[in-house]
């Protein structure tokens, strides 16, 4: 049966930090619903890469690929590199994503995280985190 | 009266992105309590600089200052560079700040976002609404 895929793509670091942040996420999302494939990748010094990834989204049996970029906010990664791995026309966030198989399913393109008032209280609590533990 | 400084550090961006979401959540967090005095600065590319607002918060009549850094994961920045900025000791989260009339007073280092599930529900909404906006 046809499933959305869901490509999580982060930064990626020489440090491990970065890695273990989008596996873990991966691994939650997974967890919090059965509604899309998930996989993981990143734009460097981490791996797998984004093409790799990709390729191996083309042979599930997917209607749908949705793309979201584990970022704080748009730069240069977000807004022109993953788009361009993705084919997609200049600020579109709609484009057409090519099984093995030849079937041409839709891509759509996710906002990364972005202003939300989520951030602003988990800045506090690591801000009051930090002063009980380290005063 | 005292208060409690908190410097919220942003990586900053040739793109307007990074500095309107770093201004934004400072701006939510200030409404969000009255036990901080709240500033941000960034890393690179964008202004104020973090020596600038340090010297900046040097004048205010503080008894604690927290530097909160609103990266994704720990890397470069936030384990060596905003460090050697505050002078903390190599792995340590604690240090002394000098207010411009002498006294010192101590600097608390806490923890970029790192992995947390409100993340993950996160990436699955801006998932969900890319397939509603876009498809």
């Amino acid at each position: 049966m046809n499933k959305k895929g869901l490509l999580l793509i982060g930064h990626g670091s020489r440090l491990q930090y970065n890695k273990e942040l989008i596996v873990s996420t991966a691994e939650m999302m997974d967890g919090l619903t059965d509604k899309y494939l998930i996989k993981y990748c990143f734009m460097e010094n981490s791996v797998p890469t984004v093409p790799e990834v990709l390729d191996a989204m083309r042979e599930e049996d997917l209607e749908l690929l949705a793309v979201v970029p584990l970022f704080l906010a748009k730069g240069i990664h977000v807004l022109r590199d993953i788009p361009s791995l993705l084919g997609l026309e200049s600020g579109s966030c709609r484009g057409v994503f090519k099984l093995a198989d030849g079937r041409e399913i839709p891509v759509v393109y996710a906002e990364p995280i972005g202003i939300d008032p989520l951030l602003a209280e988990l800045m506090l609590k690591n801000a009051d985190r930090a002063i009980a533990t380290h005063l």
